[in-house]
This record gives C-alpha cells, sequence and structure tokens, in this order.
C-alpha cells in the first residue's frame, strides 16, 4: 500500500527550532495576539483569512449553537465526567458524539437543498416549489423547517438572517433559503419557521463554508457549552441525581423485551 | 437516591415558546451579534462578561492551542473519520480524547503550583525555590518547563506573558511564574524555558480561571484544529497511507511479547 | 415531553439488596459460573438462552473479528491511551469509533441485501441475479464480496459456512448468500471471493440477529482486540514512534489546500 | 525522532494473501471453531492459551461485569445513540467512557492491595492490619470493601470466590483478599462485604492478569452489555423521555452558578 506515485501532504503546520507557522502564518508573529479565536478557526480550516464580515457571522453561529440546556449531549458529559473525573475531555468528547443526524444533521440537509437551488438553472422559485413538493409527497420534513417549540417563529432565525444581511455577504444562499421558505408555507399550506439549523445553513454558506464540513461548527461551538456544563457539574454535582431520577423514570419490567 | 433535600439546578439555560437565555441574558437580543465566540464561551463558563483585556489574553490562549501538525490526537482523528466518514463528530471526539496527561496535564500541573506559589505566605522566591528543589530532588520535571524542541526557549512563551502584561491583569500569576523560573534555573544550573503550557497555565489563572476547568480550554481550541485536520482529510485523504506507513514501521515479529 | 401515556420499560436488569436479575435471570445463581460470556452476551442482547450452535457459531463470528493486526482502529487505540494511559477505556472508546461504515458497514448491507432475497417471492436465484446486475450496473460493490489481499478467496468465509452448517442451522441466510455469489460471478464475469463480513452477516442471520444490532457484535469482538493492543502498547510503547512515522510519511507543503 | 535504534515491534497478527495469524496461531485452522471468545481473548490479550479453569474464571468474570441497569454508562450509551443512530458504535463509546476511576478504579486500587500484600515480607494479617490503620486514618475507604446497596454483603462476591477455588488456583490473591477483609472488620469494628470489584481483582490476579490491564475486562465486558442497552433503544426508544425527565428533575435557576 506504499506505491503511491504522490503521497498526501498536509497544509496546515510546520515548526522548527524557533518557530511554528499555521498555514505559512508565524504563529508568534502573526497570529497570537492578532487574530481572535473565531478568525485563527476560519483561517486554519479553509487556509483564507477572513473578511470582518465573516468573522462577525462566524461568531454568530458560533454563539447560536453553544448552548441549549440539558439536552441528551449534555446530560452525556455530565454523565462521563462524573464518572471519570480525571479524564475531562472524555465527558466533552461523549457529549461531541451526539451531534449527529437527529439534531445536527438536519444543517446538512438544508445546505445541501440551498446547493441544489443554485445549481439549477430554472427560476428559483420555481425549484423551490418542487422541492417542497417532493417533501410533502414524500411525507418527510423539509430540513431547515419547522421546531417543535419555537412556534410560530424560531427567533433566532430573523436574527441571524438579518446580522447576515447587514454585512453585505453576496446573499444567494439567504436568497434560496427565502425562496424555498416561501414555497414550504404555500405547499403546505401553513406556516413553517425557518429554524435555526436552516439559518445557519444559509449564513455558513454565504461564508463559503461547504455543507461537507458545517457539522464540524456545530462541535467546535458545543464543544464550549460542554465545558460549561462540566465547569457547573464540577460545583453542583448532578451524576447521582440522574440516574436515579432516569431509574425512576424509566422502570423494570420483568420478562424479555421480545414478549412485551 | 431520590432523597436530597435540595435537588441540584443547572444555572445555564431556559427557554421559552420565543425565546432562550443563557446565563439570564437573552440569546437573541443580547449575545448573537454582539458577543464574540470567546466572549461568549467565557460567559457561559463562567457566568461573568470577560473584560476586553480579559477576551484578548483568552484569544491569545484559544489561538496558541488549536494547530500543532500531525500529533496523536490528529492523527486520530483523521483515522476515525476516515473509517466512519458519516460521523464527523466522532473523529473529533476520538482527537480529542488525546487532551489527557501526556500533553496537557503540565498545564494542570503548573497552575497548581502557582497556586501553591500564591497561597504560601513565605517569600515567594524562596517557594518557588522549595518546589524547584522537590522537583530535582525527585527527579520529576517541573510542569510548565522546557521543551524537547524549542530550545533555548520556546517561542510562545515570552509573547503570551507579554501580550498579558499589555492587558494590565493584576500580575500575580505570572509574577509567581517567573519566580519559578528563576528558581528552577538556579536549581538545575542550567536554563529551562517556560513552554506554552507554562505561560498558558499563567494566563488562564490572570483572568479567574481554576486549574480543575483548565483542561476544557485546550479541548475547546483543539477541536477547531482537529476539524481543520478533517477538512484536510477531506480534500486529500491520507488514512490508508499512515495505516500502510505504520504497519510498515512498526513491523510483526513472531512469537508472543511475553518471550521477546 | 412528560406526557407519554405510556412511558418506556427496561427489560435488562432489576436488583435488591441480596440479589440481581438480567433478564429475570438470578444473576449469582443461573449466570456467573453457568454462562460463558458468548452465552451471557447473546442472552442478554436477544432476551433468549441460545442453543449450543447458536453459541459456537456466535464465538466463531467473535473469535473472527477480534484482531487484524495494526489498523486505523488499533493505531487510533494506541495513540489515544499513550496520551491519556491514566483513562485505558478512552482508547478502547477511540478505537471502536472506527467500527464505521468504511469497514464494517459492508456486514450490515451485505445483510440487508440477504434479507431482501428472504422476503422476496421469486426465486432465489433470479432475485440474486437481480441484485448483482443493479450493482454492477451502479458501479457499485456488492457488501459482503470481493477483498483487496485475500485472493482469490478470503480463507475465514468457507470456514464460517462450513462450521454454521455443521451445527444444523436452518441454513435460509446462507444458501441466500450462496446464491448471491453464484450471481455476482456470473454478473461480473469473474470470481470474487464472499469475505468474512459476508460471511459473518449469514451467521448472524442464521441465528436470530437481526441486521441492525449486527455492527455491535463487531463492536464487542474489537474491544478486546484493542484491549490487547493496548497491553502491547504497555509493554512496548509505539505511540512516538507512529507519530515520527506520519510526520516523515505525510510531510508539509507550504500553501493553502486551496492552491494545490 | 526517527532515531531509535530498535522500531518497537507488534506480536499481535500478521496475514498473507491466504491465511491470518494471531499471535502465531492461523486464525482459520487454529482458533475459528476452536476457541471460544473468552478464550481468544484471554490468548490475544497475555499471548498464552488459557488453561480451562481460567477460562471459567474469566467468564465467571465477564458474566459478572457485563450489565447493571441504567448506569450512568448505560444512560449515555442509548442519549448518544439515539442522537446519531447512523453509528450504533459511537453509543458503545461513549458508554464505556464511564468506565473510569468512580466506578471501575475500586477494582485498580484493590488489585494494588493485594500486590502490595503479596510482595511484603511481614506476615499476611499483620499486613493487611496496617493497610486497613492506614485506610481508616486517612479516612479513604478501602477499595473493594462496602458496598452502597448490597448489605450486609455482596452477592457476587462469595460466588465468585468459591468458583475460582473449585478451579485449583494457587490462591495467593484470594487469601491475601480473605486476610484484608479480616483487618478491615476488625479495624472498622464492624462488618465490610467484599464487593465485586474487590472479589474481581482477586480473581483476575489469580489467573496472572497484572493490575494495569484489569480495567479492560470490564471494558470488553461493558460492551457487551451496552449493545443490549442499544438493542432495547431500538426496540422501545428512552431518549426523550429521560431528556424530559432530566430537565424536570434538574431545573433551572436564574442568575449564576456563582450567586447562588
Amino acid at each position: 500500500m506504499m506505491n503511491e506515485k504522490q503521497p498526501p501532504k498536509t497544509h496546515l503546520c510546520r515548526y522548527t527550532e524557533d518557530a511554528i507557522y499555521v498555514r505559512d502564518a508565524s504563529l508568534v508573529e502573526e497570529l497570537i495576539g492578532v487574530m481572535s479565536f473565531t478568525e485563527m478557526t476560519f483561517f486554519t480550516i479553509t487556509g483564507r483569512r477572513p473578511t470582518s464580515g465573516e468573522t462577525r457571522i462566524l461568531d454568530a453561529v458560533l454563539v447560536t449553537l453553544m448552548e441549549h440546556g440539558l439536552t441528551p449531549s449534555a446530560i452525556a458529559a455530565r454523565l462521563i465526567y462524573s464518572s471519570a473525573p480525571e479524564s475531562l475531555q472524555a465527558g466533552v468528547s461523549a457529549g461531541l458524539l451526539a451531534v449527529g443526524s437527529v439534531f445536527v444533521g438536519t444543517m446538512e440537509g438544508c445546505a445541501q437543498l440551498l446547493q441544489r437551488l443554485l445549481s439549477d438553472p430554472a427560476s428559483l422559485d420555481q425549484r423551490a416549489r418542487t422541492i417542497a413538493q417532493e417533501h410533502k409527497t414524500a411525507r418527510k420534513p423539509v430540513p431547515g423547517f419547522g421546531h417543535p417549540l419555537h412556534r410560530p417563529d424560531d427567533p433566532r432565525s430573523p436574527k441571524l438572517l438579518a446580522l447576515a444581511e447587514q454585512e453585505n455577504v453576496q446573499g444567494r444562499h439567504i436568497a434560496a433559503l427565502r425562496a424555498l421558505a416561501k414555497a414550504v408555507d404555500a405547499v403546505y399550506g401553513k406556516h413553517l419557521t425557518i429554524n435555526a439549523t436552516g439559518a445557519v445553513a444559509a449564513l455558513l454558506g454565504e461564508i463559503g463554508i461547504p455543507w461537507q464540513i458545517m457539522r464540524g461548527f456545530a462541535v467546535i461551538s458545543r464543544s464550549a457549552g460542554l465545558v460549561a456544563h462540566i465547569a457547573e457539574e464540577q460545583a453542583e454535582p448532578t451524576m447521582r441525581h440522574i440516574w436515579a431520577s432516569v431509574e425512576h423514570n424509566v422502570p423494570y419490567e420483568g420478562g424479555s423485551s421480545d414478549s412485551r
């Protein structure tokens, strides 16, 4: 298996005795004290320095996704941390494993729809209507739309979209999302909110993030939220209380699950 | 186990139909578009809004720790991602599990030494000398000092310390670190650099982060670095090449490990 | 969300002051010293005591999947363990995250094909031919067939199939796999081996394991293999050697990945 | 870092076009259909074929540790699985991260005490008394003793010890554990049960497992238990119910945790 003609390269980092370079920029001379975390994240992942508008949009996305209370992700992080407190990173890792198809997959699904809208030569409204109709016919939820609690509207979405528009982005992904929203309401015959993952998909699209890596930004943001849960768990442990409440609320019933 | 008088509470997040509050601040009205990721991280973890100086210091710490090339953490993230590309978060989680005692434990160890220096009533120089002598006698490395590659000095440390001093921090942790550095050189009879984890321990101490949660900031920063490695793995896969190179470089030798 | 009429139950375990029951069987009186690990695993997962033939088949499957040398899974486990040796379980967890679509997904894919063959009323050979033709037309590999190294035949597959047939299983999944193998060779115009994941899919099908949980048996078996790698890493550390060899074999190239 | 004279080797597995060897034994000819999972696990980890007595003891240990109901480990596995059902292995990995110091560390702690007892030249009873007294003075629990629920005695321990004694083990670790139990009762002035982790430590010691890798056997056994929880979660989902019950039982309280 060593016979590839061209071995893969890395473009991320090199170091010498007296310097470290990330993407060819000197960490000490050009990055520390110069870039914010958000700028450095964009730069390291994309290889390009963000504009101030792109930074502001990425900050808004990361701030939006950080913390949602005692979600499955946060509960898992707390349980694991309190079972292995010598290994704080394991608590965060366990919680991040929840950033999967159920809670974050809709961001990618919406981004893929926006990309399909943008690459199709037909009129935007017509394409949007086709997509909405397809989902309705297949009885599949349209990713990026609807919310079980925030009705009639997810308050985060208009804020995020307005913020991006203030930064003079090109606006193609946002326009596609708005066209899709209009079509969804028409086809379903009722108002379905653009939810936060829908708005985030459009914003990340506007700053040039491909859908394939979008989930990574949810992971980064959640890592900070999970550290906050672990800090709170250190101050006010919940593990044994959660354990007892789950045992109480999911009772044992004799026999096998086959015979229920 | 449900008989605790006072069940634990959470102070991180609550939500209603039309609003989400993090630490009592409205996410939409007060945080999105207002706070940077770094400010939001500090606020969510500590419950306190950072000053601009604290934000600048935390940004410097997070930028410093993000990316170090093809470390064990990054290799693991790439291997796992390429084995389960449907689960990007698993690649990051696997890599974060390397943020343990060997590579990041020294940050906590150094922070504990600084705390011990700050809580002891004896003169700072005398206490520092005692600590250095203890480590030398026990033939244990002093956490936060020395570097296998960056000699004579880790270039990140003076930059980080100077940056914090420009922000008018109180300076007690930095003074303790400098006193310890002087004592280490004297006791060991040679120059040992303050390394990046030592400088980071002092900076996080200056902005009020307890050592018990410090490792969390390394986890947050590394999560962004690992997403960058996964984005590169998507563009230029290394998994099969790494696999082959490890098989080549760690050869099979017959017999059991007992008989070697 | 607390308003479900019927809260979910668990059927796995309950305990009292002086006894523990797994699936209604007394752990101390009926299981410890009575069941092997493999019998207990089958019993706990399915709720049914295995026959001796089912146990023998499951043992064969678990023995087959345990150890494959320095795979990505094993490399990740070693790197994480050596970075956080205080947390042996994290090394295993990291390695298990590689049990994803690329290396084990084919087992599930093959099991789904077998199920489709078994539920279709047309003649087995005709259905098998349809499936083989579909894959060839779509230029997709047939899951459970072919192997990059083991040519012309994966030596594990005939052994596993023969072993199951000796145990007087019903044989429907094995017959379906053999029919598919015949169709694959005919449609592709060359011999493609039934590989180990194909044989395992048929064997697990024969003992009543639904494809949705099959991957779990690979996880169980690999957990033992990864503990063996960690034991070897304790005796003969490879982490720094692997790190160096990867840095050497995946060199840095200046510029961003965009400009390559 | 490539300059080591002797690169590390692996002794676990090699393969050719038509064979796979684990520890020099042919997988197809000597292991599949011949060894049980438990024998293969012992063989792969230690490099030695177990006796039938050692196999029986290891089976008893693995059966004992597999399943304990809705523990933090199982809850985390269920929450992660239901958040990312495309990634069954991530659910198991998350749950295994709970096999840390709080729940399993006592096994290692007890094994270390037994080793200390066995390497000390003084009389066994005297050494045991010293150890018990040290723990009482330091107000530290003696690892392997006491149980919050199973009083006065953990029912698993006498079963495990009797089973090992029937297998004609050498008995040194068991004798040390019994001596320690006698000393603990005398020094504390009350009966403290040998708990399951204490008995397991003695049994694994009897079959030659060093304490450094003991935790790995808990990991292997728990992996099967967690797969059972995930299979049950597939049949009868609990994730949203657990989420709701935790939100209900750990209520939000305004203000920061600093001000509580």
